[in-house]
């Protein structure tokens, strides 16, 4: 099965707990509009990449890795998107989940995301317990504290805070899990794939970053200068939009070499860069061609 | 080792991962304040007792799943008071979190507390990952969705609810889940103790609705009066005081009847019947004594 079709399977088998009897019928409506239709579902077509190239002996388990990275990205941006933090009117093209059911059903359908991660990652997981407690290690470090996705926003609440810092370790706390989930999941030492999770997420945030001065809100499906707006880090603020697209390459090429010896790394490689171009805002392509 | 330090000392170890280095410090402190000092822990205080009553072959493993509840009650608290939903001023004494660190960091705090109890537990289970699996999905259940104590929540936004039925399932999640849990981490069968998880935590509903008629503020912790203000269910409101301290009365001799059959069932039993005095609030036992 391509990777695309297990990603989405697995999530919606998860997110179809919310549909059972007993749920309240606008929170289980709340989990679809978080969670469908995705993104690019970035982070766990790379999880699931990683487990291929390590041999992927156990796909069930890859699978629930993959989903739980996925439903914690949801999570993040839904209690981000609440009005104490960025307010934000549209998300994926769609109103951004507080708008469309309200603050109390977002704060709680972010919470139900949490928990759905670990509760799908051990349901997928159940036929490889011993690799259980190290897949929850590693996607509850890159979501907790202290340097998870939640340390990361809570910096912002700080009087005094490398805001640069911090940001790039949000983004990069998710690639970081992505990549050695995928190894653990299909029993493989996690640790080597850390570099090339760290890579791919500062790769992902200069993108992002270029997206937000280059692309048009269509295309981004939320509004763009957001971050000069907020006084918020950017690689294209600070280097310029060429040199960040610079920035941007050397980057990619240093996360394919970063990829550890395993039975796929070639495979892995052309796969990384080929996605890399996808990175790359529209906007900016059509200036390149 | 007794329980009260058993609890203490693994919730402590739990909370210490805000203390690392790269976390925010005020999310640290934010993290210390949900959790201590805490109420009665009555939650993780049943998990090891029941977990006891098993045999407790795996203390490590009982200590996270209890330890585990306790966060997770811990958060649900802080995600309650949110202005969204409660605003409440105060909780066990002390400003309610997010009147002490502001609405983004009680977001946060109750976000990173679900993160931890996961973590918590898959760390104290490792020697067991036979019985982690079963423990992430009890736990689960009794927060998540369907019927966890976030759908619970999520009945006050929709239109039409059954609110006293929410009211007592959101109080019975984690009852439930403290008495399945602690079985589950002691190796034996859980589903037996759902029932007396149940019965519990209709007892412990029905005391907290005659606290809040019959305590004083400073026994609580936090106003009192609330459910009338608010016209939530209230037993007190419904049966009167003296046939809410009736109904507690039944509700607590069935909890004992529905102890299983198990290595240390008499010694629970007597367990439940002596702690069950401590739900009366301090007034009504002295307006009895």
């Amino acid at each position: 099965m391509v990777a695309g079709t297990r990603i989405e399977q697995t999530l919606l088998a998860a997110v179809h707990r919310g549909d059972l009897p007993g749920c309240p019928p606008r929170l289980a409506e709340a989990l679809h509009h978080a969670v469908f239709p995705g993104g690019a579902r970035i982070r766990p077509r790379l999880c699931l990449a990683v487990a291929h190239a390590c041999g992927d002996d156990a796909p069930a388990t890859a699978d629930g890795a993959a989903a739980a990275i996925e439903l914690l990205h949801c999570a993040s941006l839904v209690h981000d998107d609440l009005p104490c933090f960025d307010d934000a009117a549209t998300r994926r093209g769609k109103p951004a989940l507080h708008r469309a059911f309200g603050e109390p059903l977002a704060v709680l359908a972010g919470d139900a995301l949490i928990v759905l991660a670990f509760q799908t990652l051990a349901h997928q997981a159940v036929a490889h317990p011993d690799r259980m407690g190290r897949l929850v290690g590693i996607v509850g470090d890159a979501v907790g504290v202290p340097r998870g996705i939640v340390a990361g926003q809570a910096w912002e609440s700080e009087p005094e805070a490398a805001l640069a810092e911090y940001q790039r370790e949000k983004t990069g706390a998710l690639f970081v899990a992505a990549c050695m989930a995928g190894a653990a999941a299909a029993g493989a030492d996690p640790a080597p794939w850390r570099a090339l999770g760290e890579r791919l997420g500062e790769a992902y945030q200069v993108a992002d970053d270029l997206k937000d001065v280059a692309a048009e809100a269509d295309e981004l499906g939320k509004p763009t200068g957001q971050d000069v707006r907020r006084g918020r880090p950017s690689a294209a603020a600070e280097l310029g939009i060429e040199g960040a697209v610079k920035r941007l390459e050397q980057l990619v090429a240093a996360a394919a070499d970063a990829i550890p010896a395993s039975p796929g790394a070639d495979e892995l490689r052309t796969l990384v860069l080929s996605e890399a171009k996808r990175l790359r805002p529209k906007s900016l392509a059509r200036t390149a061609a």
